[in-house]
């Protein structure tokens, strides 16, 4: 039967295609590299993995996406009944839009606000956990194209952050990444420093002594991601700026050791081979993001990566960072996936 | 023979579609209307059509997109040999990301860089000529689909100005409108006024005394179009800006009725109902423009037609203005086509 | 006698000059314009005056400057004990920065945020309680230049753009302006309806309901000054952004209202024959506000007073909104007193 | 004597002032540092020096603010007869914003466009002759006070540039620096090495090849002085970007060396703990610059330089580079001068 021929029954027949249609499960792994931290992590890490139409059928082996969620969001929500990703994916697949793929969404959830994604002895070696222990466990369950041409990374605001910094990386295992909205690409207008109470982050004995805080939980995620002190409770984290007796003083040497390691740009610089081996590298973002700083650190960006000789693609759409991806037509379905369709390997 | 059938053997057999495949015409229009000027236009203008491969054997009515050249260039070059326009159309119209469709190229050439599309006693009434005379030409020499839903509109640069222009302004005969990379939209980092060389332009006699001047000639074109005075030669228009004496003087109220006739922010404003008639607006531009003023002021213009209430779409690229159209896989090809083959009525 | 001589002379006598020192007087007027209003407005207003050293002393006149507090902020605090604005002002007159005037500070509070300065018949004809109750009683009671070219007008935040407002509508009663970082100058980057949680602003019934919410008791007075509605409880005023069954719709004519009555932008383009006629514009704004809307909107507005032909000054330095302005050497000392010093009369 | 007497008479002596008025004079340097060059540099140096009134009559040694000229301009100009620079000097004396000091105006003009004022062995090692020739000269030939205490350093636009490179680089030399309008601070919008056009540029055998380019020659400069190769004529440099046979490829090894050794951004960054050294530092920019990546590149530079955890001062004034320096009140006097005056050591 041809492809052709099969094409106009899947049209014919959307009943038909969702009696062999697209399956989500839930896994469970058992992490060793997350047993190191400090914030008390779960070990336990629940991994969402979207399967095609027809694998359960087929013997094909697929391609796969991991989908990197953002801080303040999780896995499990992502595939919620009525939320737009399976019948994103199942239209993409019915339409032609992209050929079939599975899609993996690892845990990133914390006790706070969510992982940002780098090794730390406070806050997890999320990093290796996700090279070390996802990528072979999810290989070693499903019939993957097990090879970084076949692999491709994505996310969504931080997730996108996580997304472009493993393919950076990590050009051995992903070849092509899309960074959706992405933050901690760069400094915004004002210095990076400047946003977070620190007397407030200086004084809280727990997370939820920060409730109510715009940029304080996230602050308190970077800091321990980022300047982790296993000398120092409550958090095991130095901080950027320190206040004693009311006096806020800048701690340069830590502000520079969290824009070196933490921002793309950064990363990018350092990694500038890897990001060569890379086949495609695209990322995009909502104009009216209410933190302007993003808006502005990706224009940065995107111009340092072609200072960097590193072809990419960087568009600014009309929108908020949440609401062009996944509704009909949106980002998602006629940006992502076909940047996908058209570099990954099938 | 159905479409499908056709479609396989416009794939199997590229030399059978070269045989019946597009054309591209070149026909004369006497225009009446730009008899009326005073920079010595010519009225015979050259309109530049493209008919879709078939055209000359079936008998069906097309859509028609109007495409509007920019300043210093033309529709004939734009056709050259080696050029992408034609294989474009052709590629996309045999993939399936268009329908068949009809493209028309008219003549806005003027004795200087080329006309801004607004009516003027002095250079020229080319939105009268193009509603007037140029639309019902076409509709009377071809298929066309002669109605609003069927007639879309773009341009590149100062061409998808006058794209936008006239689509803000007649919405009973253009429903879709896309302008890639327009300028004209609005102020930019600076006051307009600024930027030419004023002293040289109120001493030059013709236009050969502006050459190698950057913006002078495009101010010449600005004036005589939004400032026409009969009365004053050589340019027959006012200024912006005087100078006696070797002293500047900016007169404000020829500032203000430049700014409100010709940038496109204003003409939304004040026809804001008619922008809500229309099918589809979008338009896109090169983060890299050498004249940061064109990226700042699509920026404030899309941010004014949310404030307007006028959906639409609104992309920051980056690229040049000119490097990302027209190559392989270029946004003519996977933005613009698609958004006339979404949006209008075949 | 040397200068050297006379400056230790000047600086010797701190002790004289404190015992005919400057005085901070508190003055109260009964409002009979403010109790025209639906919010509850105590239309007993304070108003603050500073006095300089020698008043009482002598029988000279002096210039006034008036300054406008910012909303969450008001009169008395600004002369609190170990507050700035009275040293500020006793040494610029010690050490010649500034010839001897008064400053007077009314009283903008309301129940909610304090007042946008505007009239408005839910709100409270601020405007017209200003030059028509304020200026006289000021006039009637004190040793004051009672003319146009010896009033200045100042204040920070929405203070400035109060000054700005009045300056701009009332050449005939101020002759000088300097905002401190004004805001309602413009739009910024994003919509400006976009910023607060609408559904949360209709379903409130009093403004405690909107306890902890960062735009909303600003939107609320906005929309109360700027959409006064007498028939509409429990805030009688209308909405920008209309919620109806979870659905969000913008009202474009509310929107379009309120920009055209509210942004400075807009009210120089109305009132530009009298800004011409006004001695001195100045205002200036710390790039490092959080609010990165007042950062671009400030940009917008110096360009567009030049498109207006309007001569002024315009700065935009490091920092943030309130941690230039009143530090030893801060730009009241530095920028805003010499401006007035230059250009009132007195 | 009364403040008000003593000022008449400092106002009323005009001519006794002018007759033991203030001095500019012209000595001649022979460089031996400059011999080393392929551009073709004059070794012999023209240094202006201007000496306030009374220098030839008392015995005092004064500080010394070296002036350091831009590109397309020569210390001979500055100096010119009608020109602005002498009397403002003499101004702010006579006025007392600022107590009497020396400007020396060194030469750094080329057979191009002028010095980078970096070390070349291509186009000259100007730094070295700046701090081992120059300083020494001046302070071998004149009453200076011969200390970085009492060294401050300026320029306009390029010259920022080498005032503000000088003082990073040189703590022990210089202790205060103003750049007015600095260019060379870091990338624009869009990447930097995008300007020229480096066919001309790679085609041109001398620099009268690039005559009406408006990049090209400060791009000749820019590789001469940082991408220096005495082996490959004519220029002895290398490209940023290379062109065989009609295609451009971008040498990212040669756009970062440029980048790194050149922008502001990157020298403070290494150099950081000089910077600290300094008493004072302080640019200022105009907004309407026609190149808006100057602007751009400003805005971000005093980010770095508060991530760096520097203390400065960096505004931007409504106006181009060019026109609100030099003027009566114009910035020159209200701002470089004083902050001369304030921070230097007398």
């Amino acid at each position: 039967m041809s492809v052709r021929i099969l094409l106009v029954l899947l049209f014919a027949c959307p009943a038909a295609m969702a009696a062999s249609g697209s399956v989500v499960e839930t896994k469970s792994l058992e992490s060793a590299i997350l047993q190191e931290n400090r914030i008390g992590l779960n070990p336990t890490r629940r991994i969402k993995v979207y399967l095609p139409p027809g694998y359960a059928q087929d013997k094909t082996r697929y391609p796969v996406i991991y989908f990197l969620h953002s801080i303040n969001w999780e896995n499990e929500s992502m595939f919620a009944p009525g939320t737009a990703a399976q019948p994103t994916f199942d239209r993409a697949i019915a339409e032609g839009v992209m050929r079939p793929f599975i899609v993996v969404a690892p845990d990133y959830r914390t006790s706070g606000v969510g992982s940002l994604f780098a090794n730390s002895s406070t806050a997890g070696r999320f990093e290796d956990h996700t090279i070390q222990e996802v990528i072979p466990f999810v290989d070693a369950n499903y019939r993957t194209l097990a090879r970084a041409g076949s692999r491709g990374i994505t996310g969504d605001f931080m997730g996108a952050y996580g997304a472009m910094r493993y393919a950076f990386r990590h050009p051995d295992v992903f070849s092509v990444v899309y960074g959706m909205h992405p933050v901690g690409t760069g400094s915004g207008v004002e210095p990076l420093f400047q946003r977070p109470d620190w007397a407030r982050l200086q004084s809280a004995r727990t997370p939820a002594d920060l409730q109510g805080d715009f940029y304080g939980p996230v602050f308190l995620a970077m800091i321990q991601t980022f300047l982790p002190n296993p000398q120092r409770p409550p958090f095991y984290c130095d901080f950027m700026v320190d206040v004693r007796d009311g006096v806020r003083s800048v701690n340069v040497d830590n502000v520079r050791r969290v824009e070196n390691d933490f921002f793309l740009e950064n990363i990018a610089a350092q990694e500038r081979d890897n990001l060569r081996k890379l086949r495609g590298i695209k990322f995009d973002w909502g104009r009216y993001d209410p933190t302007y700083a993003h808006v502005h650190s990706n224009r940065e960006f995107t111009r340092d990566l072609d200072e960097l000789g590193i072809e990419h693609e960087a568009e600014e759409f009309r929108g908020l960072p949440w609401d062009k991806y996944w509704n009909d037509n949106g980002r998602v379905y006629t940006e992502v996936l076909p940047f996908f369709n058209r570099l990954l390997q099938f």
